[in-house]
């Protein structure tokens, strides 16, 4: 996946550059080709040299919230290095929640940081910060190119640790002075280190657990979701009639008619813990041992049960679809890959809004080869069932629990594939905290249908209070979750910062909305008020 | 400041409780009154015990940069600590820009966030993180409650932190287990350590200083810019006929008819400079040695003249009023308080939309003791002059260099003076970061007007551009910072969150909407097209 181009030719450079424009050459010498900003003044040395390098795309976007979560979805689709460029440490404190999503969903993101030059860095000024102590703990590689000499071999290590299956996030600290600095030229771009199969032993032993007659399940995510690692996961389930599952939180899974169906470990502490008992055995694959989100009072987060044997094929830091390509080979009777589920959309349905309505209209309508984020939260849990058979699409989902990922996430997705339609579910408290998304989606004329299910509430947490309040559905605390008083009206949000918008109030006026809207070619935004 | 009611007894508690109530009841004994909140399902038995402790008022917000910036603006508005409720390491992460902020301004702030209990931690989940990493370097002190029997006193070090002069951010960690444990008792509040005022040699110094006949600015700070502190500084001036300067970075500053006028160095690098040229001696209350925000390559940063001489009379972190105390005593002559200039409000100018004519509105407008909050950036800097000669008012600014702060500041500021007009000048690039905050000014029906100065374009940074290119104002990467195509609809923006909202397109117009809207009883909001 990395750019065959040689640094120093890529984009015709000239004899001399700045270091700006040789970390931008290193770049896409890397393969790193699109940039999501929001930069500031520390960072103007690297926006002036981008009229320079026309190789890489920079997108605006209005707050860093929507900076990282964009570069997450880039990465995620693009199987590439989304990159982020962003103003000293408050501006990537700003990105961190959707770094945190992004890190636990393996995206590959080189995170640009700009920084004060060394003679600034050691004053009390505005905006000093510890940005490498800011970063670390939402970064698996943390760097500052604090000798411009080194700049560039910094970007190319950054590349390469942003590569490192099944993909990392890589921030590296550019000091202005360092940007700024003259006579520098690119790196050539290095490669990442090669993934490691599981040992023999390991196979063998995955191979024994799915060969007795014991109910297994491997639990799958990473790159075992989609493309080779998903026929592979297939296979072995055809071979050895292993069920097959992934934990609530999926960064990308290619479903629909003739693939692989993987059933999703549901939310509810309860409900997982009912579908992990049917099954003695779990095989990891890419994925550490799976909990619930949270543990309460009465009731721990385990799901797996007590008396069951559990190995891990990857880890969660590894690389999934080479894992399987070894066990399947163990398999020899799983060359073939078998029969799925052909696709049979269900019918449109009509009249009054409601969930199991809603999702069917999704299901049907979907186009082929779609996009679907989903950051809906309660009121999107029958969406995914429903697509099952719907035609072949991508499903990205919240990764790392930090909401406000939806919007984002859409965008970086649009962006990695403009052919592709993109439909965002999401919530109206999901939305809110990083509405600014829908700003870049018109500006950049993204093909993307945003579905606001408008229950005004965070419905999930008067769920959790009902819980720990012994079933009280009538306490005064829960007006701290509604949000009423007033209602967030999504088509106004929507038309100021230029996005086309509608309301509709029937499942035949929703069906006609989203067909129009991911048919089109522009953005557009459907409120369905619950 | 410290409440003085007895913990126990201070909302009739019961005989036994939860941890969650005993923290919330030890907050009200230590004052603290109010939480801006943007909890999760971690904190949720906080939320619970919140019906049972009517004291401390819990305002819902839709982003934590909210949360922490309304904290922000309560904690210098109302001289007490503001409180957040934030859910764990994501939802800290999103806060962390505006307690930035928060902490260069010495706000005091007792910032609470909520962590998985003990089980839970250990294990790789979606929403595990090292939360205190996290708030480390935005905080000034830092603890996680994992025991829950030390969880309430834990709470009286984090408010006596949070209350040390000048103010200090205070991080308390809270796991689910100690919110849930049963059988705490709240605890009584503890004092903060005095302030220290400047040795005898320090004040003896600064007064030689004074009375030399060589041009001496003092630079002010912290409390030296509002209340007894002002009125001392004033009466220093009268004395010796020192100059008055702030840093640009203004966290309140009391001004307007009648009180000492304390003239705010410029932003920008050369007119810094040439102010500050005119003096040979700075004293400094209460602030670092001044610098500018940013260094180029072609100037360093240093504003003070290289022959002069630098005393600091209080530290940045020291309380600026006290050491104003004890210089003016070691000054016999400055006893009294001299004559300031009365108010001498412009006349209202009409016409098309220019910046000194809105300079002018806003002066000839204000109301007594409104709150003034400035974000308005670029658009806004002849504001603050035009403003010196009307009615008194505070002034409240960016004091970290984030933007993003002026809504949330606003929404803290009409909260803990609900009797006060507050008038929030705004850019368009500026608040979009954290626009949610317009639904918590709707929600609590808070006395805000906003003003968005729409220049459609991030200007600050074409003025930075077009200094390090040589003054090229035709460079095609100007376009990365327009907020053009589509351009943002505010009154599009603001209804969609239930304020109601107009835009004015001449000077009589703006008077018009702004007189009404400082006048009404509920928040508002005038776009003004530059």
């Amino acid at each position: 996946m990395i750019g065959s181009q040689d640094a120093s030719t890529a984009s015709a450079a000239p004899a001399s550059m700045n270091g700006a424009e040789a970390l931008l050459r290193t770049l896409v010498a890397g393969g790193v080709t699109v940039c999501f900003a929001n930069p500031g003044t520390s960072e103007m040395h690297i926006m002036d040299a981008s009229q320079r390098v026309p190789a890489i795309r920079f997108v605006p976007c209005l707050s860093e919230g929507v900076v990282t979560g964009a570069a997450d979805g880039y990465g995620r689709i693009a199987g590439n290095p989304g990159c982020t460029l962003l103003h000293l440490g408050p501006g990537l404190a700003n990105g961190l929640a959707n770094l945190h999503n992004a890190r636990r969903g393996h995206a590959p993101i080189v995170n640009i940081v700009g920084e004060h030059p060394s003679t600034h860095r050691a004053r009390v000024t505005p905006l000093a910060s510890n940005i490498e102590a800011i970063a670390r703990p939402f970064s698996d590689w943390v760097r500052t190119a604090d000798r411009a000499a080194s700049l560039v071999a910094d970007a190319a290590d950054a590349i390469a640790a942003a590569r490192t299956p099944p993909g990392r996030i890589a921030t590296l600290i550019v000091p202005a002075d360092s940007a700024w600095a003259d006579g520098i030229e690119p790196a050539p771009a290095r490669s990442p280190p090669e993934p490691r199969p599981p040992s023999v032993t390991t196979v063998a032993r995955a191979a024994s657990m799915l060969r007795a007659r014991v109910p297994t399940a491997m639990i799958l995510a990473g790159n075992a979701l989609h493309g080779r690692g998903l026929i592979l996961a297939g296979r072995v389930r055809e071979a050895t009639g292993a069920s097959l599952l992934t934990p609530f939180p999926v960064s990308r899974m290619e479903r629909g008619a003739g693939r692989p169906v993987v059933d999703r470990i549901p939310y509810v502490l309860e409900d997982a813990v009912t579908t992990l008992r049917a099954f003695r055995q779990f095989i990891l694959v890419g994925t550490p041992t799976p909990y619930a989100y949270f543990a309460y009072p009465d009731q721990d987060a385990v799901l797996v049960p007590q008396v069951s044997e559990t190995l891990a094929l990857a880890p969660a830091d590894g690389d999934a679809a080479v894992a399987l390509e070894a066990l399947a080979s163990a398999l020899p009777t799983a060359s073939e890959l078998g029969s799925e589920r052909t696709q049979a959309r269900p019918s449109l349905p009509s009249g009054a809004i409601n969930p199991l309505g809603l999702a069917s209209v999704i299901a049907a309508v979907l186009p082929d080869q779609a996009i679907v984020v989903d950051e809906a939260m309660t009121s999107g849990r029958s969406i995914m069932a429903a697509c099952a058979e719907a035609a072949p699409h991508d499903w990205l989902g919240n990764t790392g629990g930090s909401i406000g990922i939806g919007m984002p996430l859409a965008v970086g997705a649009a962006i990695a594939c403009a052919d592709r339609p993109v439909l965002c579910l999401s919530a109206d408290g999901s939305g809110m905290y990083t509405l600014q998304a829908l700003w870049t989606m018109a500006r950049e004329n993204l093909r993307i249908t945003v579905v606001v299910f408008a229950n005004r509430a965070y419905a999930l947490l008067k769920h959790e209070h009902a819980r720990i309040a012994g079933g009280d559905r009538a306490s005064p605390i829960l007006a701290m979750f509604d949000l009423k008083r007033p209602d967030l009206d999504w088509v106004s949000l929507a038309r100021g910062m230029g996005v086309s918008a509608t309301r509709v109030d029937r499942l035949d006026g929703f069906a006609s909305a989203l067909r129009a809207g991911l048919h089109g070619r522009a953005p557009n935004l459907i409120e369905v008020p619950l």
